[in-house]
């Protein structure tokens, strides 16, 4: 398989493009929490199969197709999960919405698009209240992973660390059903956090601490998560958090940590990716571009789209010949075995 | 002057191995807080000359002489600045103490040491009430600079951004006196965040975010920050700042951030202090080590201190001729104004 050329597999995708009519509706949503009278149904949200193709057509799918990416897993907007945002049930009503149009698009697009769930969590919450809408997400809609957001306040950080028992009903949803989590939180709500230039990247970081300051991994030796945007300050830290681990006495961090956690490639510019795919093991290290998200200019340096991620692995001097099949497409098949059956009852 | 063999002057250095008479006084102090009968008197600190000159001579200055650096710019330990411990006169207290300390290893060796101090801060306390403890540093102890904490709360982010105008008066102080400001924060007691882990990092790329979406240098042109441990994720990241900046229609970083914000090289490998010094200008990073601090250990890739980072600067063929000198020594002097002027003073 490696022989050819591989499958270019997008591990990170979000639908930020969907119709104004679902933005409009959970703005109607929040007005409800105050004005129950007020609050829509969800039957009142009307978007046409024609209306999420084009929102497609003419944005990622278009893009995927001028960069040369073949299949993006594709979840909600991650900083329009909000969870902090209302109670458990506003939360569960958004969260089957949100996750029921990225199914809708993997159906009108099954060759591109296969989507990942974002979780119905609210702060102060039980996250085994989630389970029903995970399991839906696998079940019914053939989800492959899911989006677990560490800090379901936006910034306050008032849920305990990743390696807590209160987690571990996901975690054991997540094994059973042989699906991974990508850590990513929402929209930041505290002023001291700019969401996707501050928040997105502590949270990486934050998660990637709190796994390695415990045994999570001894726990469930077969979860595994995705710490997105390359890591957050992960890789250019690394030998900082191999001191660390050594001075907590943790075992190497490739034994302690990286059978189980896994980066993705959303660093933009080549800089970032060379130490990225420098330091971290190959098998550790997933294409993905978070397009069309954060950051969406063309970097003048070069001409390009930031985050068109692929021009910097293509670009790349260390990760080349079977490397660069193993970051485009068998990382994925490994990390999200419902993928790989999913391409193999395809015969890809 | 860069002919000659630079000056290695070390910008980030806490003292971090205190006599335990000093940690002694301050659980008594913490104690106190709650039992008002038990507080102790700052005069019941009792720590000798030859007390400091041991700890600094068996700890700090060997390492120094071994590693073959000159002079650390040296302030209280930064985990235990613990900002949010009591109110502003307990902080008040605790912050004289362990500047009058850093002041006293700084007469003891003049030639090696160079105060800066910390501020007493307190959470929801106006930062102007730290302006009496910041003049009492630069005018009588010679203090070249402060570490600003921009979450006194330890880990809940209860303070405003630093952009906002209630830090202005220490700005107005800090442009007056002609004094950069580190931006360090100290003891997390937030669970979610590991200090040396979490806490410090994101804090880093905190700062510097809060500083990209204000226009916080029009107002003090002359204000300087350095962030430390190799500014958090941000340089492994500077193609999405750069990028963010572009969406927010604000300047090139290099115009709207670089004349103000500087980073230390606190990044613990090869590969790190490699990013660091190819994405960020050379005029724009500070040797440091943070030594004795947050990873102590050996290396077992290398042989050698993970914290011993003018071994990076030494192997690197980036920062080569005259860059060395800025790095070692003409970047502290420009960003240390009253360094430089002590230096000179020393015909140095």
């Amino acid at each position: 398989m490696s022989q050819q050329k591989p499958l270019i597999i997008d591990c990170h995708g979000h639908y930020t493009t969907a119709p104004k009519a679902l933005e409009n509706w959970r703005n109607a949503q929040i007005a409800g929490i105050k004005d129950p009278a007020s609050m829509p149904k969800v039957s009142d949200l009307k978007i046409s199969d024609d209306e999420l193709r084009e929102s497609i057509e003419t944005n990622q799918l278009k893009l995927m197709k001028e960069r040369g990416s073949d299949l993006t897993i594709f979840s909600p907007r991650a900083s329009f999960m909000a969870h902090h945002i209302g109670d458990f049930n506003i939360s569960s009503t958004w969260a089957a919405i949100c996750n029921e149009l990225c199914y809708r698009v993997s159906q009108l697009f099954p060759d591109h698009f296969i989507p990942a769930a974002m979780l119905p969590q609210s702060p102060g919450v039980d996250p085994a209240t989630c389970i029903p809408e995970l399991e839906k997400c696998v079940k019914e809609y053939g989800n492959v992973g899911i989006n677990l957001n560490p800090d379901p306040s936006g910034g306050h950080w008032t849920s305990p660390p990743l390696s807590d028992k209160a987690w571990y009903p996901i975690y054991e949803k997540m094994v059973e059903h042989n699906i991974p989590a990508m850590v990513h939180v929402s929209t930041s709500c505290n002023a001291c956090f700019h969401t996707t230039g501050a928040h997105y990247l502590n949270a990486d970081t934050t998660a990637f601490m709190q796994c390695l300051t415990s045994d999570l991994f001894k726990d469930f030796p077969t979860l595994k998560f995705i710490i997105p945007h390359g890591g957050g300050a992960v890789p250019y830290h690394w030998g900082r958090f191999r001191g660390l681990a050594q001075e907590l006495k943790k075992p190497l961090l490739k034994d302690h940590l990286l059978n189980n956690i896994f980066f993705d490639t959303c660093v933009y510019h080549q800089p970032g990716i060379d130490l990225l795919t420098k330091v971290i093991p190959v098998d550790n290290i997933l294409f993905a571009s978070e397009m069309i998200g954060a950051v969406r200019g063309i970097d003048p340096e070069t001409g390009n789209y930031y985050d068109d991620t692929k021009r910097y692995i293509e670009a790349s001097t260390i990760v080349v010949g079977d490397d660069r099949y193993k970051v485009y497409e068998g990382n994925a098949r490994r990390v999200f075995p419902r993928l790989d059956a999913a391409l193999k009852a395809k015969s890809l």
